[in-house]
This record gives C-alpha cells, structure tokens and sequence, in this order.
C-alpha cells in the first residue's frame, strides 16, 4: 500500500507518507495519561502536560500566548521541533532530519505514524537516519531512538548533532548548561509571578527543560544564539564554521539543546542512540527520569507499556468492509481518538460541558466505567434550577476560563443524549438510581436530575415556545442573537425536543409513563413552535433574533441555510415525510459540497451585528461556510434514523480522506484521525477548499464511533439484547464485524441475498425470530450471520 | 567621528553604526503622540500604537502574548521586520537590506539613527541602497523611502522586493490580497472576541494591515508561504525560483506584502521610491492616508512636522563639556528618552502611580504644563485615606492591569519629590493651591492632598516606627517580605523620610510652619527607626520580613547589601557623617563594577521564600544583581546632595556607554538612550556582565536629567531665583550650557580658577553676591560667567 506518496501498512495499524514536501501540514500525535505530543511530518512538535493547566516545556521563540489549540496554526523556521543534523566531515555537506531547519531534498524520506509511536526514515547522501519517538504509560517524557546506518558503498566520516530546541522560556528566567553529572543539558526558567498567591501555586512546576543521554557525546552547546550564528538553522555556525560545538551556556539568553557525535561508520554499519527530552522539576526527578528509561530496557519497557495503554482503549468494533481505508480508521485511529478525549479530556480542566459528555458518550463504547464516573462527576455540578454549567471543573482549583464564562443554554440537552447511548452500550439502568450529591450539598439520584434538567430545558423557552439563546448555544459561532434576552434558537427547540423525547423513552422503560407524557408533550410543543415559527417553506430557520428577526431563511442572501436545524428536525420528529423530503433537497442543493457537507451557506462576506460571532468569526476565515464535522456527524445520525443508509454513506464517507490520489494532499489531513472541520466555501475559494484544521479535538470522533457500531453495522444494545441491523450502503455486497459487547464477541457476517425482502439474522447457526440477540453471555463469542436484502 | 564601527555625526544629532554582525542586538526607536516603532540595526522592528491598549499591526508569527516591553527578548527568522530583497536578474545574485533575512556580508553597512528617522544604506554587489523611515507626527503610520543607486560601473539588471512581513495576524481570521484600486497590498483581519462586551469594545479596531506604494510594481505576492516556498526567507521560492512573484492572496493563511520592481540602471543612476505601512480600519481611511502622505511632497511635510514634534519636547539645556558623547546624549538623546516618557506615558492607558509621577517630573523641564496637568490628574485619583492608587488610569474605560492589583505601598513618596522638581523649575507654587476633584467628589487644593499623603505614609508604619512593604515597594523584585502584614522596608522608611523633608520645607515656605513641624518630626522618627532596627554597622539594611528576619545585613551571603536604602540614608539625612564614610566605603567595595553599580551583592542563586520575587526573579537572570540605572540615579543624585562630584561622575558616566572602541560592543548599547540596566553579577558571569537591557523605558532618563540640569550644571530653581552651582568632575577645566528657564536663557560659561576659593556667578559682568541671580526676565539672554576653584 505504500507504493505512492502514502498508504497504510501492517493491516491499517500504520500509516505511511514518503513525501515532507507534498503535505507540509500532515500532522499526528501521541498521547500518554500525563501529556500530549504533535507532531507535523517535517519535525515540528508540540508538546503539552497538565500542571493543572497545559504547560509547554519547549516553546515558541516569540512570547508565547497561552491558549487552546490552534486550527491551522502557521509553522516557521524557528518553532519548536526535533532534529537531527548530519554534517559529512570529509566533503561538509549537510543534511537534517526529519526534514528541517536544512530542508534538502532527501534520497528517500519516509514519515511513520504508529498507534504508540511516530517514525521517519531518511537518507541523504548514502547516509540512513532513522528517528523515532514513543512516550512512557505515565510520564511526561518523550523517548527518541536516533539510529544512523551508512548505505553509500564506502567509509563514513560524519558528526550528528541532535537538536532539540527549547525556545524563549521566560522573561523572569532562563538559562541553559551541560550536566556532566546528569548526563545532559539542563535548560532551566522560572515561571513569573508577581502576586503572592500565584507564587504559590506555581512553586513546584516543572519549570526545567533536559534532554538526556544514554552515550556522551563529543561536544555540546546550550545557547541558541551561539550555536546559530550568521548560518541561522539553515546552516548553523556552530555546525558549518567549527570543527566542535562550542560547549558554550546560556546566562538568560535563549538556551537550546544541541549534542555532538563523531561517528565513523563502514559500509552498511548502524550506531543507535537514545535520548529522553522532557520537562522536570529538579536534579532529583532528573535522576528518576534517567534510570527509569535511559537503557535498552528501558525503552522497550515503555514501549510496550504504552502499547497497552493504547490497547486498553480498544475499540468494540472489528471491521471488514470493501473499504480498506475506512477499515483501517474503524478499527484503529477513530476509537484511539474517541479514546484520547476521554482518557485526558482534551488536557483542559474546563471542558465545555457538552463537550465533556459527549467524549465519554464515545468512551461508553470503549471503557464504559470511566464514562458512568464522567456522568456522575458532571451531574455533581447541575446548579440548583437544573441548568448545567457551561464548563465542568476537573481538579481542585480549576476555573471556567474565557469561553465557559459565556452563557451557553444548550448544555442540558446533551445529557440524555449521552446517557442512552450509555445505557444501550452497558445496560447499566442502576446509574439512573445513582445518588449525586451537588456542590450545595444537595443529594438527588441521577434520573431526577435529569428530569430536572429537561425542566430547565422547558422553562427557558419564550412566550412562543421557542427556546433562548442567550449569548450562544451548540457550534457556538452566534452570540449577538439574543444576548438582550429575547433571541431564540431554532436548533435548541429542536434540539430540545429531542432530548426530552429521549428522556420520555427512558421514563417510560423505568414504569413512570407520567414523566414520560409530560416530556412527550413538551417535545410536541417545542416540535410545533418550530413548525409554526420557523418553518419556511424548504427547511428549518436557524432563529429569531432580539429584534424579532429570523434568519438562516430563504429571504437571507448569507447564511440562508443552516444544517443543524435540519438534521435536529429529524431527529425530534418535527417534519412528517414530505418536509423531510423538501429539507433533504435543499440541503442536497445549498450544502452538500465536493468535502462533504457544509454547515451553512452561502458563506458571509460582512458582520451582521444583529447575529455575531458567525459573522464576525467566518468571513474570509477558514471556517466560514466549512464542513463541521460534528455537524455533519449528527446529520449522519439523522439520516440512520430516517434510514437513508445510501445519503448517510456519502455524509459519512466525505468525514477522512479516501485512498484516491490526491486526497490527502489536497486536505493536508492523515487518515489517522478526524479533523473538527475542512474548508468550504468551495465555489468562493476553490483554491483552499477541502483543506484540513488539523485540529483534532472534536466531538465528531464520538458521534462517528457512534454511527459505526450503532447504525452502519447496526451492532446497538436494546435492553438486555443486542440489535442487529445493519444499514450498508448498497454498493457493499457483504461486510464483517466483530462486536465486544457486555462482555461477549459476536462475529457478524452481513451479506446481501438476492430476492430476500426482509432482513434475518441467525446465531450459531440458529435463525431469531427478530433481529434482536438475546440470552447471550459474557465471555463467550457467538457466530452472528445476517442477511439483508439485494 | 565615523571611522570606527560607530560614531556620532551632525554635532551628535546623528549616530551611526556602520556593522550590522559586531552589535546585532543594536537597537533605537521613534514615536509619534499615537505610535512607538522600535527598530534594529539588522531591521528587526516592533511597532505599537494605542486604541486604547497598546496594539500590533506587524506580528510575530507564533501567537503573541500581548504583554508589556519585554527586555533582551531574542529575535528569530520570522520576527516582524521591514526588509528589501535585490535580485540580480544578470546573475540571480540575492542579497537583502537591512541585512536579515539574507544575511549577505557587505561592502558597506550603515545603520543611522537620527532624531525622527532612522535609516540604513548598504552596498552589495555595486549595489546601493538606501532605507529610511520616518513618522508623521499624528498619524500611525511608517513613512519608508527607499532609494537605489548602481555603483559598479556597468549598466545592471535588478529587481526589489520590498518585504514587510505582517505575520500571524489573528485565530479568528486573516486574509491578504493585493488591491489595484488602493495601490497597495491589504491584510484584513478581526479581533477575536466571545463575549458580546468584547465586541463593542473592539469593533473600531483598525484590524487591517496596508502597504501602499507610490510607483505600480511589476507584481506582487500577498500569500507568506506562497512567497517563501522551500526556500524559506534566505532564499525565497518568489524570489529564487519565479522570474515573477506569483501574485497569490492569503485566505485565511498568514498574508504578506511583497512587491516586486523591475529596474534598469545604468551606472550612478538612481532609483526612489515611497512605501506607506500602517495599520487601517477600512477603505476610507486606507485612501486618507494614501491621499496625505504619500508623495514626495506628504513625506516632506511629515517629516518637518515630525521633527518639530520632536524639538517641541527639546531640552532646557545645552552644554559643551571636554566630553562630546557626554554632550551629545545630555543635549539631544537624554531630554528626547524624557520627552518620549512624558509625551506618551510609555504607551500604557494605566501607568504605575510612580513611573506616571516621575515621569512627569522630567516632563517639567521639557514641557511644564504638561508636567503640571499631570500632577493634578494623578491626584484625582487619589483614596479617601490619602494614599495614591497603584496606577493612574488614563483613559475612559481603562483597568488597573497585573502588577497595579498588587498592593505596594511607595506611591505616596513620589508626590513632594517630583512636585519639588516642578516648583523649581517653574517657580508655580499656585499649584499648591489648585483645587483637584478626586474619584468620589471631594474637592481639595494640592497642598492639603499631599499633606494627606504624608500623613498616611506616617500611619502606614509600625510600633516601631518603620513602613509596612505589604507585597511590595519601589524596584519592586519583593513581594513576600511583608504580605502578611508585618513585614517591613527599610528603603521605604528612608524614603518617607526624605519626601516628609522635601514637604516639610514646602509647607516653611508657604508659611504653615505648624505642618513643617508635623513632618519634620516624622521624618526625624524614621530616621530614628532606621538607626535602632536596621543599622547595620557599615550600612544600612533592606528590610525585616513577617518573621522579624533583617535582610540585606552583613550576616546574609546573598543579597548583603543594597544601593537603595544607602542612597536614600544620605538623602533623608539618616546617616551622620561617619556613617555615610562607612557606607559610602562599603558600596565601593560590594557594588561598584565596571558597568555602573548594582543594585545589591552578591548576588542570589536560590530562592529565599521569606522575601519574595527578588530572589524568585533574579538567580540566574539578567537582573541579578544588575546595575539598575534608576537606583543608580538615586545614588548619583544623593551623592551631589553630599556634595561628592567626583564620585558622582563615575556613577553617571558609567550610566552609558563611552567612545571606547569596545564599550557599545560589550553592552550592545547604543548612545541613544539610557536603558533600564546593564546586566551585573560580574564576577559570577563575566561573559554577560555590562549587556544592556535594551528597555527605554525608565525613570532613570527624568532623574539622570534632572542630576544634570540641577547637580552637574548646579542651575537650579530656588523661590524667585537662579541658583547657579556647579558640581564639575575636578578632571574638567572649564564648560558651557545653555540654560533655558522660565523663559530666559543663560548662556553659562564654568571655568575652574587657580586660587579660588570659593565659587563665583557674574551675570552680564556683574558679580554677584551670591551664587542666585533674581530679577531676570522672560525673553532674555544673559552671560553668565561661573568661576570655580581649581
């Protein structure tokens, strides 16, 4: 599979581009329980741990501001990154790996994405430069194997010079010298406070930048400035113009961290280095890092250490499909990415409440336990009128930051969204009877919570019934709509008559059919406010804002459809069959684009003050009409649950790259994970369309897994069975699934049989009497045939 | 004076430089009442402007933290600059002006700093070309003139590309394209703002970047990474490898403004052409200023009116001394650093109450009644306990930031100082009795409110009479001395003594000897406080934390002794004439270093959690034990006030740097201002030892203004009168100054005299009876010959 510019070896366990030049951008990343690495196939990095907030251990020269992620964020010359200089000691010539700061044009070059680690393989001149990096289970350490082989036919001379750059690390502090005694370079920085309090809490971080060795080299330097020179990265003076690194150190100048090794090397012969970069907070833990990882042993312990970290987030779903690409991504990247928002939580100590419930929806499919904790852990922060907060605290300590300071008035919807999907994954009712005791030491068992808060969701409605905005709501790029108090939101009475119907089939299955009739009857009423308010004629309108003006409607010239309104108004039942027709045009007509399907267009080219943020934020922006994923991905839901399983397929398709020759480059994007969005606005800027945020915290991760198990394979839980129901697109002539559920493995074989009106399913040969799996047991694995109509 | 690496020209109006790689750290800059452009010699720059807080409209490419000056902050490959490419088209031979991105040595280099412009001229190749900048008085915007000249000999083939990077403009939202109907390349971006507030706050912001020509290029490129391709900026892809710029936009990608001219000279033929780069809120004002400024008659007209702007803020002294550099920085660069100050409060809508104070002080003999409407503005800020806040807010709408929200308690002492200052220069003591509206609506005449400020320093003190530090003091590196509300200064003590004197001899004048008394027994308590609690032997001590432990005493091993509380003793009179011998001794000893003297010794390589930041900011940082030039102007001016001249003149000259061939080098200073300090720790780090700060910013300009007016020249105001009483260095035989005051000049002749034994003033040949000369007038000048013993 890797004969063009990238494919996918070991059965879709590794992911392979041989080119740094035809997707500059293409990034991945590496996550342990303490820390997060990014890393871009040409050498930059970035690398985030928790102290409670993400910290930084090698940084951008420039001051650094201190925020989220940023989507497409521009690299340059001198961001942080891993290196590898080689010089030919006997000719000069010079090369770097992976690809920067030198940037010449490789004899090979190959970037490798492993599940547990990060690859490249380049040679230069005859000289074969492998480097490689893996993170322990559970430090904040990165490990670099650095392994050097001579393919050129004839005697080497060379010096390698590993560079690890450590940035600008404060302006209260820095400094940088070579530790003899610790066997490394030791970049230290003080982090600056000035309020007492904030001394406090910031007296034990890891303010310390080392990077350690295994073999002492020959030479080294700690100070940028002397190291670069009038060379610059591109030719470092203290590589081209000396014989030796010069051993010099940083006095609060720039420090950085550059080895030296005199290597000479016969035809075909191999010299392996190791290396652990990481931040730390004394000579002591130095120490601790060095013996616990700096050996042969070492590394290999870690290695398969995180290995099992990664496999101990195993997904519940094994495919075999006539995609191989989406096999690969089913079976390894989407459940590792919906495992990764789960175990860390974004490496955030705020996470938006939505967001926060919809990861451990994902996480209820791979480690249902650490999901039911998430739900209780959120529950314990309802306020007392039922709202939930916008952002829930995660550590002691913690605050809402900027964005969870805005009023948001979705965040109750989600709750029994995410809950019924756990429930059907782990069967586990008794959560609803779980006590959760508030911050105001209230106790209420978890179904009268959410009860309550679907009461809050019915009260924050206006006299029409439609529901509030406030200062935002879901895909939050509106915030002026109603932050006088009267705007509304088309999507949350939507939305929020979809929660409450989930919540009345909850009531319902738990024996109070009076709870369920009463939420049964608002979802009606919040479904009928839509129809008479905002129904305009092909589809839903996004709201109504202060001033008593819709929009996301026919009459807009920008922003004149939205998808959400739509797919919500599936979902919630709000359309009967000849407006969901209508809606599925429309949106075939205004948003379904060559990258998938938009959220809204046409794109806005000015601010419309009466609206916000999506005008403010979207003209001219990469996200301005673009194709959200997370949007897109409850589109696709949607579609499950009206069963158009062909549409839902190209919805689901368009969400990774396809195999095709220029896809990946074309988005810049991996298949290795989902992006939270591609570039529209694709008739206005065809040039950028399609292009990857490279972003890849999203709830689109969940909702995709979601869709895989439960709708595509049709492998749901019901109760105390398992639904089987597949939903194909019908190009698929067969499929196989092998499914974890509650314990058992259930080894599904789907095939199309001609003439065949109904599907059927059979169990260790035994056909059901409907397509519900019943009686199983733990721990055992049962053949599962199904046949589905030609 | 330019046959060296550097030089004075233009009677010392010009400084030039003439190697970019012998001081690449070289830095000057230029402000307008809206605007700072900070410039370095390899073109590095970085411009602020307010609207109201300071703002950016060239940025770094990493996401920048919007945060105060950072001194010594290193510069990378991408830092925001102001650069031209030149391209041989014979030979495709690159080089670059100023000297980065390129970095090609040079035939020729200058970089030449004049009062209100900046400019450079290399030659490579046979190349010459000119760049200059220069300010409108009242606009933000960067005049560039840049002009070519063929040297070889030969007819020559060129193209240049004026390039100003614009960098990563915003999260939210950047763009670039060229646009024919403006003349000019526009950057558009948005401020990102969440909450709605933020919106209306940020709306008017000129978010966009421009550069408009004059003269049509032959093309362009608005797109960074489409500009620099592979190649990077040493050799940019648009440049190297394109016979044309690709004319690309920015959507959403980091934008640029290249052009690109094509040029045909024949030998000695020249070239000009005029750039405008300036930040906009929209078309319209994108025209207005295309429309004034640029042509060859708007950069005329902006450059006379930036240039008046500027000796607007001249000096009220000119002096010919046996040292030229000496003259040169008092009578242009010196009186330009205060003006700046003073001009536009350091670009800061919320200066800390002293910095505002003292600058303001300078202000008076610049520009009095600014200096006055200062004062008055400064107390209406004042509390109801007559303590000063920690920050002076300037505009509408303004918040005290970070380090005004910690509560230091040194505010009040700056009020009868910089008052004292102003009533000598101006002879206005009506001030004293202008009424001043404070926060609340309570009105009251100065003299009563500085009354209430003495009065609460006086209670802001112990049971055993010394002042309480809460979390911090002036030279603030302390804040955990005293944060729990016991801790005491020892400066602080002094300094209330001082500035209870300084009152207390405004009130004698005004006839209130009842309050004279009052503060002269409060000053005399201090003092007392001062010789039983923190006397130390030789000197005295810094200060006594929470737990009653003295500091800054000779049982210490870091941090034994500091400047501060000994310059201070002599000013308020604490130390007897033996003591002040001890002292005097023992900072000779400890502090003295060949860059000026430290603020304290040794100094510290731990943190001492007893006493706060100082130790926590300074072990291994540039300010560890440096020579601050603000507590170094404390000591020369207590010094003058011991009437030691010849000590004096070693701590002020050592304040900048000399002619000596090495002396700029070792600092990387230039002459052009005095900056905040030059690294110390000189037996600890020799390699960095003397390196300046690079930070303008700095009371030190007001006060080493005000030692030169009133001490060096002795020609201060007293009541009605002139005192004239020069404190030459006994090297110098003779000097001269120019001496504007209240309207009159004194051309002032010092010339020492065998025999003399005691000083003499003629004016206009007559002798008079003492060294006071009353009853000049407004308009006048008068000869003034000084006779000092020999």
């Amino acid at each position: 599979m890797t004969e063009g510019p990238y494919g996918f070896e070991e059965d879709g366990r590794r992911f392979v581009l041989t080119s740094a030049t035809a997707m500059p951008a293409a990034s991945t990343f590496l996550w342990n329980r303490r820390m997060l690495l990014q890393l871009n196939c040409r050498g930059f990095a970035t690398a985030q741990f928790m102290q409670p907030e993400p910290a930084k251990y090698a940084h951008a020269p420039a001051l650094e501001a201190r925020t989220f992620m940023q989507p497409e964020q521009p690299y340059y010359a001198h961001h942080p990154g891993r290196f590898c200089y080689v010089k030919d000691e006997e000719d000069g010539g010079l090369f770097s790996v992976p690809h920067e700061p030198v940037r010449r044009a490789p004899e090979a070059f190959s970037f490798s994405v492993g599940l547990s680690d990060v690859a490249w393989r380049v040679r230069c001149a005859g000289i074969e430069v492998d480097m490689s990096v893996t993170l322990p289970a559970d430090d904040v350490a990165e490990l670099w194997t650095l392994r050097v082989r001579n393919r050129s036919g004839r005697h080497r001379r060379l010096s390698l010079y590993p560079y690890f750059p450590v940035g600008y690390m404060s302006w209260m502090h820095q400094s940088g010298r070579h530790r003899p005694d610790l066997n490394g370079i030791v970049c230290d920085s003080v982090t600056p406070y000035q309020k007492v309090e904030d001394y406090f809490r910031q007296r034990d971080f890891k303010d310390r930048t080392v990077l350690l060795y295994e073999r002492v080299p020959d030479a080294w330097e700690a100070n940028q400035a002397q190291f670069e020179g009038e060379g610059g990265l591109q030719a470092p003076h203290g590589i081209v113009a000396q014989a030796r690194l010069g051993g010099g150190d940083a006095a609060y100048e720039m420090p950085t961290t550059v080895l030296q090794y005199s290597v000479a090397l016969e035809d075909d012969e191999v010299q392996e280095y190791r290396f652990v970069f990481a931040p730390a907070r004394d000579d002591d833990e130095v120490r601790r890092l060095r013996a616990r990882h700096l050996s042969h042993a070492g590394f290999t312990a870690a290695r398969d250490e995180h290995a099992a970290h990664i496999d101990d987030g195993a997904g519940c779903l094994r495919i075999e499909t006539p995609d191989p690409w989406l096999d690969a991504f089913a079976n390894h990247w989407l459940p590792r990415q919906v495992f990764y928002q789960g175990d860390v939580n974004r490496l955030t100590t705020d996470p938006q409440t939505r967001n926060y419930l919809q990861d451990h929806m994902g996480m209820a499919f791979l480690k249902p336990e650490v999901a039911r904790a998430a739900f209780l852990h959120a529950l314990s922060q309802q306020e007392s009128s039922g709202a939930m907060p916008d952002g829930i605290l995660l550590v002691e300590g913690a605050e809402l930051k900027y964005i969870n300071q805005i009023p948001h008035t979705d965040h109750c919807v989600w709750l029994p969204l995410c809950l019924r999907a756990y429930l059907d994954e782990t069967g586990d009712d008794a959560i609803l009877d779980a006590v959760v005791v508030d911050r105001e030491g209230h106790a209420a068992p978890v179904a009268e919570r959410v009860t309550r808060a679907m009461r809050w969701l019915l009260q924050a409605r206006d006299a029409r019934g439609l529901s509030y905005i406030a200062q935002g709501d879901w895909c939050d790029p509106m915030n002026m709509v109603g932050w006088r108090g009267r705007g509304v939101s088309g999507w949350l009475t939507l939305a929020s008559a979809y929660a409450l119907k989930q919540w009345a089939g909850l009531c319902e299955r738990r024996g109070d059919s009076g709870l369920a009739d009463e939420f049964r009857d608002g979802a009606a009423a919040c479904n009928a406010a839509m129809d008479t308010h905002l129904w305009d004629g092909d589809w839903y309108g996004r709201g109504i804002t202060d001033d008593g003006v819709a929009f996301g409607v026919g009459s807009d010239t920008e922003g004149r459809i939205f998808l959400n309104p739509q797919s919500w108004a599936l979902l919630s039942g709000a359309a009967d069959a000849e407006r969901q027709a209508r809606m599925l045009a429309a949106i075939d007509t205004h948003l379904v684009s060559p990258y998938g399907v938009a959220m809204y267009d046409p794109p806005y080219t000015r601010m419309r003050e009466d609206i916000g943020r999506v005008t403010q934020k979207f003209p001219g922006t990469a996200e301005n009409g673009a194709v959200y994923n997370h949007a897109a991905a409850f589109y696709l839901y949607s579609l499950y649950q009206v069963r158009d399983g062909d549409r839902a397929w190209r919805v689901l398709r368009a969400m990774l790259p396809t195999e095709a020759p220029t896809d990946c480059l074309q988005r810049g994007q991996l298949p290795v994970f989902v992006p939270n969005y591609y570039r529209g606005a694709w008739r206005l800027h065809p040039r950028t369309a399609g292009r990857s945020s490279q972003l890849f915290n999203t709830g689109t991760a969940a909702w995709l897994y979601r869709c895989l198990v439960e709708e595509l394979f049709g492998l749901r839980g019901e109760g105390d069975a398992l639904r089987v129901e597949p939903r194909l697109p019908s190009h698929w002539p067969s499929a196989r699934a092998l499914r974890r559920f509650r314990g058992a493995r259930f080894d599904v074989r789907i095939e199309r049989v001609e003439g065949l009106s109904q599907p059927r399913v059979a169990v260790d040969g035994l056909w059901q009497e409907a397509l519900l799996i019943r009686g199983f047991q733990a721990g055992r694995t049962y053949e599962v045939q199904v046949d589905i109509p030609a």
